[in-house]
């Protein structure tokens, strides 16, 4: 980490901030042209004055395209030192400058494309293995947009359908990059209408709490204190632990009988701590209640489920 | 009622019938060409061999059109004594010749249109109770679809957007027929993405169940017994007793913050009774639940909730 001081316009999450960084989980079409408010928290999130970007665009097959577009949006943001990587092989992801790179980072930005490929490129390397390094050990911030939202999970959406319903077997599952081991994260969550789509990841695993994220708006994991919500729409959250369902019962496509979902809804503007009073202005403040404990419980999660 | 035997093909439903009749409440756009599964079932319900329907067009401002519509339906489902209730006014509503049309019916079909409308014609008025008389104690089958679905709960969404978050203050209540006094029914449901405005109406009136219904999909209320889904697409519940939300604390047409919301999604196809036994052969039986027996409760319910 940088040797900076505390930005003084966020001084809360800095100082509330543990050994692990904050996970910047983002639904995907986050604003990089205007206000930028999900680019500008993740760049805050750092929590140096002067960070260190790199951007890993592996999810996508437009390097060039997609690499110009955030050294853009962190450029105009104050970013100065910024940096995309390209990796277009695993032997790029094993790279010992690749390592290098992502842990002198103060924040590392996955942005989107198809999370099978970023997998299918980083998963077991040491670039994979840098990153968990510079989220454990040094607090590095993780963000991840759209593709780069879903890989966030253990256990990721790698595509399904997304109908009205929740409907038998119409999504598949891959291994991600396992930054949230007991949740499964979903993006561009309201505006493709997904919901069903997550009902059915819960009804088929429902020792995972399901994550929708909506475009422009990200969940702010602060792990063992809480999380926020943040940009322009909401966060869904699906539990299906008390749920009961008729998933063994019923074929393929068929419609799942779900009874007892417990599903919460947390629109961008608010911050959910263990104490009101670490929170920064910009952000309604909520105390932790039970249900929301258990949340924060799951989202810092370093156990696998089964 | 008619002095018919129940017909063979449906012996379970009629002979587990209460004093009460059953309610039928479809999301609109009900298969009336095809298998008409659900005008199907809406006859079987009446438990007569040879039923009178009488069909209500009062919601709609187009009566000639919509009654030779069902007029057909009902023709092709073997239906020989039929008619449609022509209510241009409040004084038809309150003809004695309407009253004796809806007692002496077996099977009382409200169509769909603005359920304003159809409150505004027939709304207090002999018609009025003539259908809960004849509800009550003469067992007559009472079906409603799109509006007509939703004039069925006393606390009827009048008018509102439906958008794809719970936000504040787009729903507009008025007062409906009461055939549910705790619970408030939305049509179109999936169709239309209608779960925010449903929790939007939850979220202020967390007292009533939130029942959103598809189309060409009916929720059957056995009053006191069980309830089953039928046609083609789900019933979702919007529990919200247990929910904590930011609505007091927000302005209009912001968003709303839902924190342990209740939600069940029950494809059409199962019938949720007491006793799986007394169920027929078409529908997948459910014993009731601890929870399906609350909705039960709720939906027999002759309790207003203030």
């Amino acid at each position: 980490m940088s040797d900076h001081s505390h930005p003084a316009s966020e001084p809360d999450v800095c100082t509330r901030r543990s050994s692990t960084g904050h996970l910047v989980i983002i639904g995907g079409n986050e604003d990089r042209v205007h206000e930028k408010r999900v680019l500008r928290r993740f760049i805050e999130l750092t929590c140096v004055s002067d960070p260190k970007i790199v951007v890993l665009t592996a999810a996508s097959s437009f390097h060039e395209e997609v690499s110009a577009i955030y050294d853009r949006a962190f450029g105009e943001l104050g970013v100065t030192h910024r940096k995309a990587l390209a990796i277009h092989s695993r032997e790029d992801a094993n790279h010992p400058a690749m390592v290098e790179e992502i842990l002198s980072a103060d924040g590392v930005f996955m942005t989107g494309g198809d999370q099978r490929r970023l997998l299918a490129m980083v998963g077991g390397t040491h670039t994979y293995n840098a990153m968990h390094r510079a989220f454990t050990e040094r607090g590095t911030c993780i963000a991840g947009t759209s593709a780069g939202a879903s890989a966030m999970s253990a256990h990721m959406i790698a595509e399904g359908q997304g109908d009205i319903h929740p409907e038998k077997g119409v999504v598949s599952f891959a291994a991600g990059l396992g930054f949230l081991q007991r949740a499964v994260v979903d993006q561009h969550f309201s505006e493709r209408r997904r919901l069903g789509r997550l009902m059915a990841v819960v009804a088929q695993n429902p020792t995972l709490l399901g994550i929708g994220i909506d475009e422009d708006t990200a969940l702010v994991v602060e792990r063992g204190s809480g999380f926020e919500v943040v940009g322009d729409g909401a966060v869904t959250l699906v539990d299906g632990r008390q749920m009961s369902s008729n998933f063994l019962d019923i074929g393929e496509r068929e419609l799942i009988e779900l009874i007892n979902v417990r599903l919460h809804l947390l629109p961008a503007g608010a911050s959910y701590v263990h104490r009101a009073g670490a929170c920064s202005d910009a952000q309604v403040c909520r105390e932790l209640t039970p249900t929301l404990h258990e949340i924060v419980d799951i989202l810092s999660s370093n156990e696998t489920v089964s």
